[in-house]
């Protein structure tokens, strides 16, 4: 017997019909003596009707009573997951966020969780209860909810099964794992049995949207098991755990890609870094997400700097910069839009410093340019044009061996 | 500078357009130097929505896990409506019920409140913030949440105007006021300036669906005026307080009346009452309200018994005088459908001794036969067939002089 935390997100509760589904899933982990506390997330699209109901009253509504609504959303799922698993003879007890003892900072919108009170749950659970908890929300310690921001649910359940100290925490999805690409665009993609929070945490920040970067974090930092899969078909997901797997000679895990980036050039630059990290810091400010940066330090007098962005950001950046122009700081800048960014992510590559020069070379040879690189210790990205992008991903899932599925030898 | 408490149902938050109408509603009272208290039931459909959704997942869903849903509605208006009044420019703060510290017994879905902790709202209030609070919710001290039932948020914004000793009660509602009787069967029908919490009570009970009995007993025991009126017309509504208004010679204030009654007789009843009692208590186990009883205990060896019921309990009703009749308690019963009460409502039938016999005799020249008749010291009811209904109501609208406007003398 032990202790499990499932997740379901929207799609899983859906619709009356998927919240019965997903009832029958969590009574199959009763059924094998576990015991159960599930987190949910709101009903598919609830959220995006209460967001449309605050943009007609505000354009720019409040954080704080943003939280108050969206809050709502996940405790309607818990009291129907309830429901349907008292009618199917389970006791189930369902528990918001501030009932189930979430603290969270004092911040709205996008607040990280500080502490969790356990002692009610772990007093229902005791009782033989399934405890069903509302993902995404929390509370100050002065009363006011707050929700966790994107990716929240997933981070509710890894927190709550690290406070728990459970077993595992199963997270159901729309997909049935992780998989070596993103299978709409690699018809040879696969699922993996497994992956290291790691290379997880690189899929996350590139775009592979099964699970949010802050909830591996947190799964790594308390180092809790989790198992991605589907709610609706009934097969192993992918298991994230530490290091313990190695695939025969696989050293490249999968590859991830993303459209709309725009590279920005700026030419002149005045002489010394300190007004370079000034447009950062600017650009922080307005929320916005510079990924890969190049900048030219040579000997001459003056320097050029290239960064990516999403093309979404792209009028704010231009806002910025022509602020910064005014200033003198540099002499002019320029931008290309209609650019993608192509990674290959793998734990692997640390021990196998040719990896790089590999990609470099099918995608060279595949008659693909490459326009800035970025590299981390476990992945390599690079900015192509994005009319070849989904070709640039095949041909890289095919050079790393990630179309033909490997004995997976465990430790 | 005054205090006040404003409450707006459902239909006046049902749709985005309707909470920017009552959002211009509150801003006119702080336009005025008042402090806001403003409570709001859930959005119009809402309640049933969320209703529907838990009955394809349960035939009896649990109480608690039905105030966990429903309190999700007014979760919504009150965040919604706190946008709105931001975007005016005037600021806001929303609370649960919860939150607002409105405490109630350990019950579900139809739970009394036992207290209300006012710091926090004071405190909002001094920092010159609009407090909007849920409406038919609060929170036991174990922090479960519960409903108040039918009404409940009336009741909520009664008990915050007792609790914060506020100067007014308002009830915003889809009619201009309190009236003689219905505008829809009595045409000529007219709103009242004023009424006692009495004739309110009698009212509320005989079915004047405008406010839930439960609030205007709140209201007298704590001696807050309110006021119901329109949230959509511009006009004075009727006041509900202590007799402090005379009417000249307006004895009586109001014709109440409803259909779909049965009358039941039980003839020859066992000697004594001690199987009678036992007869009601079954019927209340089942949630069937008896209304008049008529119990003719004479000198005979045997009783009849007749009482009115709603027609809809009929069938439960004869379940369980089924049960008793095994038992031989009495000898047979008889039913008849398709009766109507007609009521008459006023403070000044207690010093008014004829009053009942006036209303017998103008039914009387109607040709209505009267099948059963009640009186209190402020009303007097008949059982009359359900087709007579209406006549009656205007022969009784009429008789009671309800149908001219005459000049209200303040004391």
């Amino acid at each position: 017997m032990g202790l499990i935390v499932q997740k379901f997100g929207g799609t899983s509760v859906g619709t009356v019909e998927r919240i019965q589904n997903t009832a029958e899933r969590i009574i199959e982990e009763i059924i094998n003596e576990n015991q159960v506390v599930v987190v949910v997330s709101a009903m598919g699209k609830t959220t995006d009707q209460l967001v449309s109901m605050a943009k007609q009253l505000s354009e720019n509504p409040s954080k704080r009573e943003m939280d108050m609504l969206l809050s709502t959303g996940e405790q309607v799922t818990i009291s129907l997951l309830s429901m349907a698993l008292a009618e199917r003879g389970y006791d189930a007890v369902s528990f918001t966020g501030w009932q189930a003892g979430i603290l969270t900072e004092e911040v709205h919108s996008n607040a990280r969780i500080v502490d969790i009170q356990t002692e009610k749950i772990k007093h229902h659970l005791d009782s033989n209860q399934i405890v069903i908890v509302a993902g995404f929300q929390g509370v100050t310690v002065n009363g006011e909810i707050t929700t966790l921001g994107r990716g929240g649910s997933d981070t509710t359940a890894v927190a709550l099964a690290a406070a728990l100290k459970a077993d595992k925490c199963m997270i159901y999805t729309d997909v049935t794992g992780v998989y070596t690409s993103d299978p709409r665009y690699i018809p040879a993609a696969r699922k993996l049995e497994s992956i290291s929070y790691d290379e997880m945490l690189e899929l996350a920040n590139l775009g592979a949207g099964v699970l949010h970067a802050r909830a591996v974090e947190f799964a790594k930092n308390f180092q809790i098991p989790l198992e991605v899969c589907s709610s609706m078909v009934r097969e192993p997901g992918t298991i994230i755990e530490e290091e313990v797997t190695v695939e025969n000679n696989l050293i490249v895990r999968g590859v991830a890609f993303e459209k709309e980036i725009t590279r920005i050039t700026v030419f002149e630059l005045e002489k010394g870094l300190q007004n370079l990290s000034g447009i950062f810091t600017a650009l922080a400010e307005k929320n916005i997400n510079v990924d890969i940066i190049i900048h030219n330090q040579a000997a001459t007098e003056n320097a050029y700097l290239s960064f990516s962005i999403k093309s979404e950001d792209l009028k704010e950046t231009i806002e910025v910069l022509e602020g910064y122009q005014e200033n003198r700081v540099f002499e002019h800048f320029e931008y290309e839009t209609g650019l993608a960014k192509v990674s290959i992510i793998g734990s692997g590559m640390i021990s196998n410093p040719g990896v790089a020069a590999q990609m470099f070379e099918a995608l060279a040879a595949g008659n693909i340019r490459i326009k800035m690189v970025s590299t981390s210790e476990i992945k390599v990205s690079a900015v192509i044009d994005e009319n070849e992008m989904v070709n640039a991903a095949n041909i890289l899932h095919k050079t790393f061996e990630l179309d033909t599925v490997k004995e997976e030898i465990k430790n």
